[in-house]
């Protein structure tokens, strides 16, 4: 049957920082500050955005779903909060940080020791209503995947008139 | 002024085999085998694409254009070439091939201290006409970070029935 619902996560989860790192780590600021227009997000702002749901949403909301259940309904995120860092802080610490937040959240997770039952309990999230604890952390590994797409499609696409003739062909430039 | 077009493009082109060796060795098979559907590409298929255009592809296309220019059109590249590989080996050598390869294939495209006359040098695309060797590099580049995105995606959408009701904050789900 393979590997577990929650392993399989894992595997994934505990990978995202890494895979950040080998990308944008001493990467040139043209590729880390490029953004697809006004109000979007550059590589470098994900990055902020991963650091604070870190520290406020995945594991935040996990303890609320096994402490409180669906009685209490998880706080708001707030999805905009690293576009107020204005850019100061240096990316390879930014990494760094996000590399030591889920590592530390990732021990706390395993050391849940989850069983099914433990997934299936059900929390309540502000927008969508009844959710379970499996659905979250589902999410948070699909929102890393998520990120990740996002990234490599404002790197693509900072090379949109560069490439030429070819933009036909990479159906990411549209 | 910052970086040239050259050395921009080097910084991701050289990065992409250490990106995906984090995210996909020794993933279990359910993510590195998922894809979208009769047809479409796994993470393991890309990886194949990418062996065999760092092989049949970008170096051999500018070795073109600097030996013949617009006078001899490219060869057509097999972009399904990789489809036949039929999943027989193993993706960590195969990751391995590819970072030997784009080693190899930077060394050379670095030796050739390619300056803006090169760069502006025209070839042949069977199917898109004229292109530079500018427009090539550049493609190779954002060639990267597509599949960067493919892959991502991919990954996402295994979990599209996992995360429930959050699928609707996730645009990388439809």
């Amino acid at each position: 049957m393979g590997h577990s619902f929650l392993e399989e996560s894992l595997s994934v989860l505990e990978r995202t920082p890494a895979v950040l790192d080998s990308l944008l780590r001493g990467l040139p600021e043209g590729w880390t500050a490029a953004d697809e227009g006004p109000g979007t997000w550059s590589p470098y702002v994900v990055v902020g955005h991963l650091i604070h749901l870190e520290k406020t949403d995945w594991m935040v909301r996990l303890g609320i779903i096994l402490e409180h259940g669906a009685a209490r309904p998880f706080d708001p995120v707030d999805r905009e909060a690293q576009m107020r860092l204005g850019g100061e802080r240096d990316l390879g610490e930014m990494l760094d940080e996000f590399a030591r937040l889920r590592r530390e959240n990732l021990a706390r997770l395993r050391a849940l020791e989850l069983g099914e039952d433990e997934l299936a309990r059900e929390g309540r999230h502000p927008g969508l209503g009844v959710v379970t604890a499996r659905q979250l952390l589902a999410t948070w590994t699909a929102h890393d995947m998520a990120h990740l797409v996002q990234v490599g499609r404002v790197m693509a696409k900072r090379y949109r008139d560069e490439v030429g003739p070819w933009a036909q062909y990479l159906s990411v430039m549209n």
